[in-house]
């Protein structure tokens, strides 16, 4: 086996120092993750624009460690247990509220709004950690309480989102227990899927004094790699307060930070 | 930023060439996935036994690729979305078939038997692959076969290694429909229960004359990433002419191969 020590480091104060080589195989990977995760030598090196002795070399030292294999028939090469290894640790990890955090702090400091993330919990939508704007008046919410899934913004992105039955059978039951005085806008032949279909084509659930009097609420779902909605990121404030609208620029802040969300868990818009 | 090119070539002929820092870099990739996928700079660099300051450099340039990101409040290193991306992509590529294929030409050639692969298919294991060996009387099956859950050695390692409501009813369904001129082997008040304990007990699954009069079959379990068992590897011949115990050379050959099949798809043994 031939190795070069190519772990060259050049020193320029203040500058990050990278390794060069590892930038290209990572390339060589993406590139390879692009097409398919199965490739020839010679499309792979086009894809990354590198000639192809020099891909070449990278594969051969990734095909050592396991993270790329080649089929003996066919000479393509693919993405080998190694990568899926990485790539499951990657999984485990990837954690809706711990990365949701920074995108929480900034939300409220960029909007002086109260912000919160929700779960899906045995009893329906949850709040689990929340931010709050550092004003002398500020709506607060309470970590563990379960929201409503018809009349909650937070609970109507899981509903909207979520191809659940047990999701399903807690909204039908909820529409069942809803009294007529609280029916404004859970009306037509099935009100379940009619507020499902409006959820997913805005993208988003506003509600506006629907679950709380003079309070409107704003919630984006957040999305993992396997294309589920893993958590609800929701901004409410006084109805007077802010324009809760799908154009205003809270609610395009919101989708912004939970599409970064999102992406960060590995999913794919 | 800072880059060095250190993808510095050496030639020396009839050697297959590498790139050092690669190497380096998925030891870095690999050590963090050990460690849980998550840790600080001190305790990766004592993983991998390199000094933190080399670690450091390859963090950096895997964090610009997405591969790894950093905790703002605690400044631990953890695998990112990147590493999420390629492991999806190889997942999807680990395809049992592909992967046995070698395997079973090695195992014709070694054992000169016909062996194959059989998937769950809606009906019962489904033969899918199969090779025989080269010699003037041979076993032969059908690629599209169904096999019996209960008495082919193939059905009893899907039954044992399978946690699954549908292979079960069809289990019981099987049992139901045999006749006793069949049924020796399956009694007891629970055979079915019985089956499956036999088999894990085993990690694999040997009938003699069970299900084809004259005929042995040794099957053992192939596993992917998840530790769902994905594909049966079988091998089979005339009674007389093998020895179809767990410790023979027939059988030892079978597990190892099948256990390679298994680590290719990502499995953890």
């Amino acid at each position: 086996m031939t190795t070069t020590n190519n772990d060259i480091e050049s020193n320029v104060p203040g500058r990050r120092q990278r390794v060069q080589a590892v930038t290209t195989g990572i390339a060589v990977l993406k590139g390879l993750t692009k097409l398919g995760g199965r490739a020839s030598l010679t499309v792979l090196a086009k894809q990354v624009s590198e000639n192809p002795a020099k891909v070449h070399r990278y594969l051969n030292s990734m095909m050592d460690e396991g993270l790329v294999a080649q089929d003996p028939v066919s000479l393509q090469y693919y993405l080998g247990a190694g990568a899926i290894q990485i790539g499951l640790a990657a999984m485990r990890l990837a954690d809706p509220l711990r990365v949701a955090e920074p995108a929480l702090i900034r939300l409220r400091e960029s909007l002086e709004m109260t912000c919160f993330i929700a779960v899906m919990g045995n009893k329906g939508p949850t709040i689990v950690r929340f931010e709050e704007p550092g004003l002398p008046v500020t709506l607060n919410v309470r970590v563990g309480s379960v929201l409503s899934l018809l009349r909650s913004a937070t609970g109507r992105v899981f509903l909207g989102f979520t191809d659940d039955t047990v999701v399903e059978k807690l909204a039908r039951e909820e529409l069942a227990q809803t009294t007529s005085a609280q029916a404004g806008g859970l009306d037509g032949p099935d009100p379940v899927a009619a507020l499902k279909e409006e959820v997913r084509k805005a993208g988003m659930a506003i509600v506006r004094d629907t679950n709380l009097q003079g309070i409107s609420a704003i919630g984006v779902p957040i999305f993992d790699f396997s294309n589920h909605v893993v958590a609800v990121l929701t901004v409410l404030g006084a109805t007077g307060g802010f324009d809760a609208s799908p154009d205003s620029a809270v609610a395009q802040a919101l989708l912004k930070e939970g599409a970064a969300i999102s992406a960060a868990l590995g999913h794919e818009a």
